[in-house]
C-alpha cells in the first residue's frame, strides 16, 4: 500500500503548486455543489396525495443540506467520460437519496437516539419515529425507483444495447453497494461492535470503515465512469481510490476525535475513548494514524493522476476529504 | 363496477362446478405453495462474514412462512404467458423480500410495536430494534439487487432487447407499487388515519386499501405476465383483478373482524370498532360490505376468464382470497 519514494515527491510538487489554487478550488467546489444540489432536489417527488406527509419527511430529510459529495463525484467521472446527463443525473438523486435514508434509520432512537443533525431537527424528532422509518423507506425505494427510470431514457440513446448494458451495471453498482455486502453490512458490524467493543479488531474496524463509509464513495467515484463507457482499468483505480479515500477520511474522522474541538467539529469529542471503542488511533496511535492517512492519500492521488482529468478539482477534492479539519 | 346478470349467471354455474374441484385446489395449492417457497428461499442470500447477524435476522424474517401468494401469483402468470424461469424466478424472491421488510418494519414498537406474528417472536423481538430496522432496509435493498440480477440475464436470452424492455418494465412496476405510489404511500395515509380516526372519509379508506395492499397484489398479477410478454390489453385486465382483490381482501378482512372468532383468526378481533376505527363496514353495514366483496370478486371472475388459463387454480385461488374465512 505504500507508494514508492518517488512518487510521494512528485505528489508534494503537485500539492505545493496547488496551494495556490485554493481560492480557485473553493469557489468550484462552491459552484458544484450548488450545481450538484440543484439536479438532486429537481428528482424529489411532489408533496400531495395522501402519501403527502411521508413525502414531506423525506423531503425535509434531503434538504437538510449535507455536503452533497457523492452525487458530486458521479457528476465529476461522468463527465470526465463523456456520460450523457440523462443518464448520470438521476443516479446523482438516487445515491443522495440512499446516503440519506441511512442517516434518517440512523438517527432514530433504536438507533443512534439523535435529536439534532447538523442544527436542524432530525426527521423522527419532527415527524415521529413512525415516519421516519416509513420515510427511510420511501426514500430507498424511490432511489430505485429513480435510477430505473434511466432504463426508459436508455431507448431513445443512440445505441440503447450498449446504454442498457452501461446503466444496467450502473445499476447494481447502486444496489449492491447500499445494501449487506455494502453500507448495510458496514452498519450491522458496527451495531455488533458497540455491542461488544473490546472484542472488536483491526480487520473488523476495516470491514466497517470500507463497507459504512467507503462502498457508498465507491459508487460516488465508479457510478459516473460506468456510464460514460470509461475503460474497465481507470474503473478499477477508481474503485481503488474510493476505497483509500472513504478509509482515510474514517481514521481522519478517529483523529479529529482526539485533536479536534467541539466548537470546530461541531459535534462532542473525546466520545470514542470514552466509550472504549477501538479506533485505528487506540490501535496505532495519533502518529501511525496520520501517516495512514498521507499514505492512503498519497496512493489515491497516484492513481487519480492516471485519469483522463479535466482539471485541477478531483484531485484537490480528494485532498480536501482526507485532509478535512472539520 | 357491477358485473351484467349474465355474466353473474354464468359466474354462479362456474362456482358450482368448482365446489366439486376443492380437493384438486387445495392439493395444488399446497403444491405450488412449496414449489414457491422452494425458489424464494434459493435467493435468500449466505450467512457469513461480518454481516453475518443482519443477514441471519432478514432470512428469520422471510422464513418466518407466510402464505407466498405474491410470488406464487408471479409464477402462475409467467407461466400463463410462457415466460423464462431465469427471468421471473428472481422476482418472485423479491417481491416476497419486500413484502416481508414491510412487515419486519410494520411490527417494530415504533409502528404497530407487535411482539409476535404467526406464533413466532417478531424480528425484533428476537434481533433488536436497531437490528430490526437494518435488517427490514437490507430486505428492500436485496429484493433489488435480486431483481436487477435479471438484466444481465436478459444478455444471454434469444433475443435482449426484447427482454431488456420486459424486465426494465417489471422491474419499474416493481419499485413503484413498492414505493410512495404505492405501498409506502398507503402505509403512510394508514399511520395518519391512525392519529385522526374520525377525520377518515371513504376516499381515504379506498386508497389506503388499494395502495397499502393492492398495490403489492397488482405486482403479483402483472409481473409474471410482464415478463412473458402478455399483450398490454391483458397486463391491464389483471391490474384490474388485482385492484378488485385487494380491496375484497380488506374487505372481508374488515367483515372477519366483526364476525369471526379469535380462535379462527389468530388475532384479536372486534380491535377496529374499540379503535374508532372506520372500516367498509362501519360506513356500509356487514350486509353492503358483503354485497361489495362478491361484487369485486365477480369483475375479477370474468376478467380473469378472457385470459388464456392453464387449468382452474387462478379463478379457484382467487375466490379463496376474497372468499377465506381466516
Amino acid at each position: 500500500m505504500t507508494a514508492p519514494a518517488e512518487i510521494t515527491a512528485d505528489r508534494l510538487d503537485l500539492r505545493e503548486k496547488e496551494m495556490v489554487n485554493t481560492d480557485w478550488f473553493n469557489e468550484e467546489l462552491d459552484i458544484r455543489t450548488k450545481k450538484t444540489d440543484e439536479i438532486v432536489c429537481r428528482f424529489l417527488p411532489e408533496e400531495e396525495g395522501y402519501a403527502r406527509r411521508v413525502i414531506e419527511a423525506m423531503n425535509y430529510s434531503v434538504l437538510a443540506g449535507g455536503k452533497r459529495l457523492r452525487p458530486l463525484l458521479i457528476r465529476e467521472t461522468a463527465i470526465m467520460y463523456g456520460a450523457n446527463p440523462s443518464l448520470y443525473e438521476p443516479f446523482m438523486a438516487a445515491l443522495e437519496m440512499i446516503h440519506t435514508y441511512s442517516l434518517v434509520h440512523d438517527d432514530l432512537p433504536a438507533m443512534d437516539n439523535d435529536e439534532y443533525r447538523r442544527g436542524r431537527k432530525t426527521t423522527w424528532n419532527v415527524y415521529g419515529e413512525g415516519m421516519a422509518v416509513i420515510a427511510g423507506d420511501g426514500l430507498l425505494n424511490y432511489a430505485f425507483e429513480t435510477a430505473l427510470g434511466v432504463l426508459k431514457a436508455c431507448e431513445e440513446c443512440a445505441d440503447p444495447a450498449v446504454s442498457f448494458s452501461r446503466v444496467s451495471r450502473a445499476l447494481y453498482v447502486l444496489a449492491r453497494n447500499a445494501g449487506i455486502y455494502g453500507m448495510v453490512g458496514g452498519q450491522c458490524a458496527d451495531i455488533q461492535t458497540q455491542l461488544h467493543p473490546q472484542q472488536t479488531d483491526e480487520e473488523e474496524l476495516l470491514y466497517i470503515h470500507s463497507h459504512k463509509t467507503a462502498a457508498m464513495i465507491e459508487s460516488g467515484f465508479t457510478i459516473g465512469a460506468i456510464l460514460g463507457g470509461a475503460p474497465q482499468e481507470d474503473i478499477d483505480s477508481l474503485a481503488v481510490i474510493a476505497g483509500n479515500v472513504g478509509l482515510a477520511f474514517q481514521i481522519r474522522d478517529d483523529i479529529l476525535d482526539v485533536t479536534g474541538t467541539q466548537q470546530d467539529l461541531g459535534k462532542s469529542i473525546g466520545k470514542d475513548a470514552e466509550e472504549g471503542k477501538i479506533t485505528y488511533v487506540s490501535l496505532h496511535g495519533l502518529e501511525g494514524a496520520g501517516e495512514k492517512v498521507r499514505e492512503l492519500t498519497d496512493e489515491a492521488l497516484v492513481l487519480l493522476e492516471k485519469l483522463p482529468l479535466k482539471d485541477r478539482f478531483l484531485p484537490m477534492l480528494l485532498q480536501s476529504m482526507t485532509g478535512r479539519n472539520k
